[in-house]
């Protein structure tokens, strides 16, 4: 039986919508049975996808650069509506409209305890942390789909006050499941502030985040840097300076900008897929620009991943993750260096009411751009290529025009 | 004319005792011309030298690891009596005896304002932050000696409240201008609190002094690692669980003493010198453990130093301050990296308020032993053998027997 | 039916061991209807209690001091054994040994996923926080008791690594539902830290714990001030200076101690409940005097419960919570007031560790004293006369001798 | 000989502009003397003042709500050129235009090393903390003048990196010297973040300060509170909600705007002066009203100044600053209050980064309007009638038209 479709790993440089089942209130069975918990899940709700979003992470394991299995499902920037929910679900109901975020966290061990739901210990048998539709983490379903699964509902959801005005302001609320506050978390970690001056590695998606984060964050110049001349466009749209880091040592640019070779803040929106040049990999390079052009100390915002293998890497040693970093500068310098999955939720409902407000405008900033499921595939290709959109699926046609 | 006699480097694995003018109120040339400030300095003062240490970072210099030339004064670790003040130093007095910070600080930088005095803006030419008696930081003459002079002295200078107390406890509160706040920062910004579980990488004196720091702040556990049976028999005299670390997986030997492979928090005090085997060079093993050993969402402290620059290193990266850092690790533990010197100032007053009132043993915990002056050379000679013993010179045998 | 037996207040001064109904998997009947809950509580255990404390807001409630009605169950001071479980809770069994923050918390509203478990949104209709057996606390049943309903089990509860060394150390372990983390909050945001100079008001439980906590911090000196002379020498007994309040101005007593008439952190252990002199109501006196005895700069951490209605009061301002203050001092200085109850579960799992390595003992601290669940009453009449005890109860005999 | 003229308050009501001498590099004598250090200032500048504003604490003293005798000099608020500088004045130069913090601060004691600025140690025999131009506060000259002496002057002045650009925006740098930091303070400490809900109780200066700061740190809605519809109407020219607080609870007002009673962040821009209605002295009424409308775990910021003694309170217990507060209230809420002068130093750079990038227009926020020196007595009389400006002395005709 299918009453079910999601985005599926096809290998290298191919997916493809395809038939699943519906999903059940139930959890993982390799999670339940490592975990110690039921496969029954009366903490769970089943979401009505009415937006979810292709990430630049999902391309990792797309370009084959992950040990992802063919069919490996997909998606994990997800928002909906409740359809049914378990006996433990207390403070939802059936018709809310709900943002997931991407870290499936179960608020009840120490780390959520301690606000770090980026590492939850108990979803995900091979180490703390885990996501929806993603390689090596517990097996849960992708929500590039119809309906997705939600555990721990209660926890993990953060419900829109008003329904009208969810799907009214839905372009811009659908970033809240993951890039919007992942970009904020890399400016947030750098501590940029009031007045301060920041360089964002990146002009992807996450890139525009944490920029437009940082202009919320009260940032007087944010300066993003790419290779890619369109992305760059982009970010001047909403007034950010920019640098194309293959013109010069990054130094002299920022100082052209400036007045000055260093900045308060960086944030590394890129991880190891980095180039120097088009084409070329050399994924240290920009944890060692930040360093460079970072003033002592001052702080690295780090939300770009960073992974433990690499199998398709030019270089072995990047194969097991291991980077040829100039940790020597940033420890001359005082660096403080924040790594890691974003925690959405320590921000999720901040960034959802200056939506809600009008002080944030996200989905402009990244270039908000709808498709159906079926587009799904071609988006993908689309985004590969450097497209400077971000991609938003609209599985049952509820996204208005 | 000769009033005063230093310590000083003499090339590779040399130092003597030497002749060197009486200081004057006056910063070095090249610091003056460079900052744009007077070559007079009403800020500062003469201080006869109490007890001053030999620090594992001047042996970076007498084993040939820096660019230090011959002649390079040494000592940054210094207690002292002011005997001469300039006409600018309004809160302190002939008499005093003060703790210095071996980070030199001009107390009215940005950097300063905001308590980063390990990186102060004013007072090396070459890069942020500066010590006394040490290559490229701007010609401060070290303190390895009878007297040396101290600039931005109201500033810089902590002076003790009671000098007959602060002679008695003077092996203590020698401690206060460098290893005891350094190793308290590694704990400290390893986040190391009440019921914390620690692993301390190197039985050092710094090692020592963080292990002591993490029982200050709490730890339930404090496990000291190193490759040194002598050092870390030191480590148990005070309380602290320890590891040979050449004697098997790192995780494997913490879980034998807190039953499960990870702990809160991690310090490295041992930095680019690391070896993972005795004479075998391996600067990237410490940061590689410590991530290994770290619990998800915990934080490293590492006041160990890398340098951006050691010509003596095997390897040609390792000799541009590159090292081989398995990052993607910490980066999927939500890891959180503190590098650089210790801004002294932020702990030194709390600290000696812990001596002061018998809450703190440092001296005891990293085996404080009194040499002469002219005995200088020989304690560098034992140090660097690995004794375990912290060496403290009496220029004027002032410290009690 | 009648298998469970609890403490009930019967009238200002009396209370009773009553038979109640054995607890079943439900939250009362007012907040499920109020909050929009079920009543049935799959998230729910029933503890087997083996520890429960008499605390000194209990007696608020004894004395007449509140609205409580004749027939309020007491008891919020909890440590039990699960035997039973609701079909959510995943990660807690049959047989685990938990300790129960006094806060009842869900686990699930803005302010839990904070860590601001004090004061939870959805388990009290009157307002924001909750505790069982507590007046207009949403009617959650008390634990002085044999048996007791934990809601929300997964989150609220803490399960001791052992049960054998739990059962050994109980003594120290039954303070972490309350005491001993409320002292912990006042120490730590008082910002007590090393080296602190410290002023506990009051040398009740909630002021010894407070008192022995800014210990575990570092603090240098701890002084703690009372008018019951036993009190105090309790406070000596683990290293505590003391001063009887009445013997003169407080800023003197002070700097007869530590040379000076301010410290560097105050906690006020006392509430409104203030008397400056024995039998003399007076309840804003100690927030007065923590502003004359802490340094400009400084912070006050305030555990000590202060209401918004008190009928009992002598003074009619004080009957509605409105109490003469000297806020201008305070401001004067740039104090911070840190108020309310302690958000217990940010710090129980950390000071568990401290009992369980042997650093803190806080059960010698208070003079944890147990007694039968038979004696309570005689417990409350010793208590509130200014026994220098703490009344551990003990209702199936299962805590050793 | 008079080469300077300076406001000077004349008694209740009346202020003048009068002749005194031209500043000398010398510290008030009474501080020299009671702090131990010399009348002669190495340290100090004398500055050109290019702009000085009136504030409302000014109006405290001149309304004859302080102890202030006739002739005391007026003028915290200095923008000014350097003209003269001591020998230890080492990283400023003559012809700097730099802002000076109200806060006189020496740099060297242990609150200015903790950034606590706004208590120095060492610059008032009186208490901690000083002023220029301020009663018991040392008998700094004030800055309503043509010249003013800033001692400690490397540490306490912010330099304009660019002196047309500096005198191009004038109007908005003057504001660095204390509303703008001061504003911020209060936003800042009541943790205003990005998608708060704010009340800021007052709209004169420092509430628009706050309220404009509160935009800047993200707010999603700022509401101010005021009964003077003029001001009011200058809150909502910059994007404010507003609430003449006659018109009804406070709580139903904001609920009328928000949706709920109650805002995520309160500050008190108001003070001891306080009314609830038009010409009705109710001291307290700010600080109790606040905690009525911050939720629960919320934080007030309370930048609004409170005194130590107020002889012309109507209330005798007002007179020595005990107010009627209901901190109960605040107590059930776990609301943490944060008071004090503003630590102007630990905010102004930033926020002048902001203004230089165009991001802060807290000019046109507080309505700044520029009189020459002479014009000072009407400029305060208007003031004190509740004009809604920020009146800009412009002694040497500096500020552009």
């Amino acid at each position: 039986m299918a009453d079910n479709r999601v985005v599926v790993y096809k290998g290298p440089g191919e997916v493809a919508v395809e038939n699943i089942e519906y999903p059940k209130l139930e959890v993982p069975q390799e999670v339940a049975s490592a975990m110690g918990m039921s496969v029954a899940a009366p903490h769970a709700v089943i979401l009505k996808i009415v937006s979810t979003n292709i990430c630049g992470s999902d391309q990792h394991m797309v370009r084959g650069r992950t040990t992802a299995p063919v069919g490996q499902t997909l998606g994990h920037e997800i928002t909906g509506e409740i359809v049914e929910k378990g006996d433990d679900v207390q403070f939802l109901d059936v018709g809310d409209i709900c943002s997931v975020p991407f870290n499936i966290a179960c608020g009840r061990c120490r780390n959520c305890k301690e606000r770090k739901t980026g590492v939850c210990l108990n979803v995900n048998p091979a180490r703390a942390g885990s996501a929806y539709g993603y390689v090596d983490m517990g097996g849960w379903i992708g929500g590039q789909a119809e309906y997705v699964l939600v555990p721990f509902a209660d926890f993990n959801l953060l419900k829109f006050p008003d329904r009208e005005q969810a799907l009214e302001k839905i372009l811009d609320l659908t970033m809240l499941s993951d890039i919007f506050p992942t970009g904020y978390h890399g400016a947030y970690t750098a501590q940029v502030t009031t007045g301060s001056t920041v360089y964002v590695a990146g002009a992807g998606p996450v890139g525009l985040a944490a920029a437009h984060a940082a202009q919320l964050l009260g940032a007087a110049v944010v300066i993003v840097g790419d290779l890619n001349e369109e992305r760059l466009a982009q970010a001047r749209s909403f007034g950010c300076e920019t640098v194309d880091v293959s013109q010069g040592p990054l130094e002299e640019l920022i100082a052209g900008i400036v007045g000055e070779p260093e900045v308060d803040c960086a944030v590394d929106a890129v991880g190891f897929e980095a180039s120097a040049k088009p084409g070329e990999e050399a994924p240290a390079v920009v944890l060692n620009q930040i360093q460079t052009v970072t003033r002592a100390g001052g702080s690295l915002g780090i939300p770009g991943l960073y992974v433990t293998g690499d199998p398709g890497a030019a270089d072995p040693e990047a194969q097991e993750g291991t980077l040829k970093i100039r940790f020597g500068l940033g420890w001359a310098k005082s660096h403080a260096f924040f790594t890691g999955q974003c925690p959405v939720m320590k921000y999720n409902r901040g960034l959802m009411m200056s939506i809600l407000h009008d002080k944030a405008q996200i989905a402009k900033a990244v270039n908000a751009t709808v498709i159906s499921l079926d587009e799904a595939p071609q988006g993908y290709k689309d985004f590969d290529k450097g497209a400077a959109k971000k991609y938003v699926l609209n599985p049952h046609g509820m996204i208005p025009a």
